[in-house]
């Protein structure tokens, strides 16, 4: 069952675990805002959901609380660092503000990270460029939780590729998981005894299927856009181990340790105002989006969006009337909070972020 | 019905075709090996099928044969053409070549388009990229041929994203649409009398169908992923017409000349051999592929693949019996070489290219 908590108590919740840990003050305070906020946006999934299992990850000794992000290497407008199984949110951050920085310098800049740890909510980073004021874009490979178009059997990461639009009335962030619905997200639909909007799998006999429970019990998660989500999945899996110089999906798959640990990940930030005014970008933005937007709904009393445009919204009322958490999470949170530091296995595997799918539930 | 005509014929048919439309020799060259290689690759949406829409285009006026693309600004690793409407194919192969040359300068180099005009087959210049070595990345936007998730009505293009990966042992190029198949595949099988293999669009009633007749007549097909393919294509669109200062969707659907007159195109090359050396990528590479490639099949018989692994045989087998043409679509190419230069419009608008689409059908 969910329940609302104001959005104060859950981040200085967060942050008393996270201190519980052995994370500095500074540390605590940029991993709460980050979890809480995705849970105050809605994103509950890599927001309240993923303390518990991060605090087992540190626990477990497969994320250094101490290790910092190394710079093992630059040209031009590019820097390579080793994030050393760091905390995935903090080495995410620090390589955002670097893109962002080279990008002031070089129009575009682009931070290649390998061996960090689950950056939690994808879109987390290209938002943090839109805030600086770039267009941001990011991707991450994973362990593999799907299978490739024509197998039965996991053979690639679910890859979330997420970019941002800098926007003054609210940035546009797409932020994609390349399967079609997350496992968390077939969870949630099973235990409401509901099917899925749209079929998300096939079951254990190889028919396309809306039913949760049958995808769960198969493995056979569908890729978004079928042959399309592995065929990009593997695009970007190889190209960020390239680019980082860093652990392929593969490469994972063999060290068993799961979530996304000693992953690469790539930053790109672009100045949106190097050709352009401020104005004149800015005015472009909203004419788009406004556009997009007037089109006629496909049913009475329907809204069109474009991604992120929802999030505002989201917040404010959340702001408002309190974080909608899981209860038994937040007991959880609590006891951690509290000092206690048992800590169960919440989250399923490969539960990477989808905005957008949240977006529209 | 199709046909099958050698590749040289093909080639210089249509370098004929377009030496008569007034391209000098070395445009002709480029432009008639882009789309003989395109059908030769089996991808004849955007090969010979392509032609005669090209020579309509060039009598209309929409395409420029005499226009350069004219450096606007450069910052860095970033630099800005106008591609002055000329020909879609030469300014997007200098484009990339750019590109190229700005990573050799400074790791990553970016070129960002406008004013441009159809580049054929999005993935010609990922690919080219890959060739010289580069991982690229490049997209489109385009005049609006989609409905965003949640309307009835087009309003974003199907903005095609590319990813190249160069491997040695061949690439791996990822080159896709934000509609879950082109209006083309659409009229393929609907002259076949077959249903699509997954549901491709809605009916004017608003269900999900796998009807191509019925998709045709409501015009709303289906978005990769449902809401993802929208919120990705939308996205696309906002970065790419900030990036090159140049039109959005919304700017070319109120010009109204369509199939991307006048859109913006960009080109990013990354140097994979910054911080790791050839020999180590290249096995990083082809581990990760034959990784993905053994994995279970879900039929007996079957065979899991990257995107473009196929394309080397596919190119082999149509080297050796000969290119598959459309009978109808290669005499009016042998019209137009012949001199006679009346056009029909033979693709229909916003069938961009879908190598995978093609690469599993």
């Amino acid at each position: 069952m969910s329940i609302r908590v104001p959005y104060e108590t859950v981040k200085s919740t967060v942050k008393q675990a996270f201190l519980n840990l052995g994370l500095s003050e500074e540390q605590a305070e940029v991993c709460a805002s980050t979890h809480a906020d995705s849970s105050l946006e809605g994103i509950e999934s890599h927001g309240l959901n993923r303390v518990p299992r991060f605090a087992e990850y540190v626990q477990k000794g497969w994320v250094d609380i101490n290790a910092k992000p190394e710079l093992v290497g630059a040209k031009g407008a590019v820097e390579n660092y080793d994030g050393h199984l760091g905390i995935g949110v903090l080495n995410a951050r620090f390589c955002m503000d670097r893109a962002v920085a080279l990008a002031k310098e070089h129009g575009i800049g682009c931070v290649a990270l390998k061996n960090t740890t689950h950056w939690m909510r994808g879109g987390s980073y290209a938002w943090q460029a839109a805030e600086a004021g770039f267009i941001g874009i990011s991707w991450t490979n994973t362990e593999s939780c799907m299978p490739m178009w024509g197998s039965k059997k996991p053979g690639v990461g679910n890859n979330p590729f997420c970019i941002a639009i800098p926007r003054k009335s609210g940035p546009i962030v797409l932020d994609m998981a390349m399967s079609q619905y997350a496992y968390g997200k077939l969870g949630v639909y099973r235990l409401a005894g509901k099917q899925l909007p749209y079929p998300g799998g096939f079951d254990k006999d190889g028919n396309l299927t809306s039913d949760p429970g049958a995808i769960e019990a198969s493995g056979r998660i569908l890729p978004t856009g079928y042959w399309k989500g592995t065929g990009m999945a593997i695009a970007l899996d190889l190209a960020a181990a390239a680019m980082a110089n860093g652990k392929t999906g593969a490469d994972l798959d063999r060290e068993g340790r799961g979530s996304c640990t000693g992953c690469c990940q790539i930053f790109i930030a672009y100045d949106p105002y190097l050709f352009g005014s401020e104005e004149e970008i800015q005015a472009k933005f909203d004419d788009r989006v406004a556009a997009a937007d007037a089109t006629e709904p496909d049913r009475e009393g329907g809204r069109v969006t474009c991604p992120g445009e929802r999030t505002a919204a989201t917040r404010a009322k959340n702001m408002e009337l309190g974080v909608v958490v899981d209860e038994q999470v937040w007991q959880q949170v609590l006891d951690l909070a509290a000092g206690k530091m048992e800590t169960k296995d919440i989250a399923s595997a490969c539960i990477l972020n989808d905005l957008q799918d949240d977006d529209k539930k």
